[in-house]
């Protein structure tokens, strides 16, 4: 599918997956330790993380005397899903826990500041609202893109 | 689940919700233009939509000759998910179609140009990078939450 959402949703393979990279991120390497985090069957983790292995956003690097362990590592690719973790993390802070009953803040580690709310901001900075942007083919656009952004067939372009 | 990833999963119920939501940002509002732009089964539309408004992402209004019409339209919380979408596309952007391939570009209604990547910034708007952030319990944060982000148990925090 020419989609970058479509494409990222095929990448993760399925909710689990996403549970698992934040998971990672939260320090996590071992099939053990995802297994006693998330509460999942053994072949249903053992097959996500093969997933995304496959997908080059986990690599798994065998440790421990004679490779008697296996971790799993964040790639480049993995660690840039940090602004989609990030994303959801705000969403439901805002719109399911709401504020003052966020589980989790991110802080500086210098400074021990919060974090502010990630934002859509144009090239100086300030914030655009959604009737701020329009969406425009990029240079990867096929037929069914260019026709879905076509003035003529939607109201936000 | 006291997670903000997990509760945003739980809240568009699968894969497709999010491609609606997607439709909606491009300006779809009708169960026959999504049907159509998705080639999704309509029990499944159905079944998904449902789950939409139920969980006040959608709201479901009837338009046209005696209500003879539904149309979906994004809430506030619904539109909320502008980061979400737009994080999940830059990462496909970068790690999928590879720069120079990407399908859409969003730019800025007043001036035409592009709008720049989202990151995660502190709070005089540099971008931090994983290593600079740390996750720390919220006033949200339940028993296993201040577990899981204790420096005794997690690497990350």
């Amino acid at each position: 599918m020419n989609c970058g959402i479509a494409q990222a949703l095929e990448a993760f393979g399925d909710w689990w997956s996403l549970l698992i990279i934040r998971d990672a991120f939260f320090g996590l390497t071992r099939f053990s330790q995802f297994e006693r985090s998330l509460g999942i069957a053994k072949n249903i983790l053992a097959s996500r993380l093969e997933h995304l292995v496959d997908h080059g956003i986990f690599e798994k690097l065998d440790t421990g005397e004679a490779g008697r362990y296996s971790e799993y590592h964040l790639t480049a690719k993995g660690e840039a899903l940090l602004t989609v973790l990030t994303a959801l993390r705000e969403w439901s802070d805002e719109w399911v826990f709401g504020r003052g009953k966020e589980p989790i803040f991110l802080t500086d580690r210098r400074t021990g500041k919060r974090i502010p709310r990630m934002k859509v901001r144009d090239a100086n900075g300030r914030e655009v609202s959604l009737r701020g942007i329009r969406a425009v083919p990029g240079p990867g656009a096929d037929e069914e893109t260019k026709e879905r952004l076509s003035p003529r067939t939607s109201q936000a372009s």
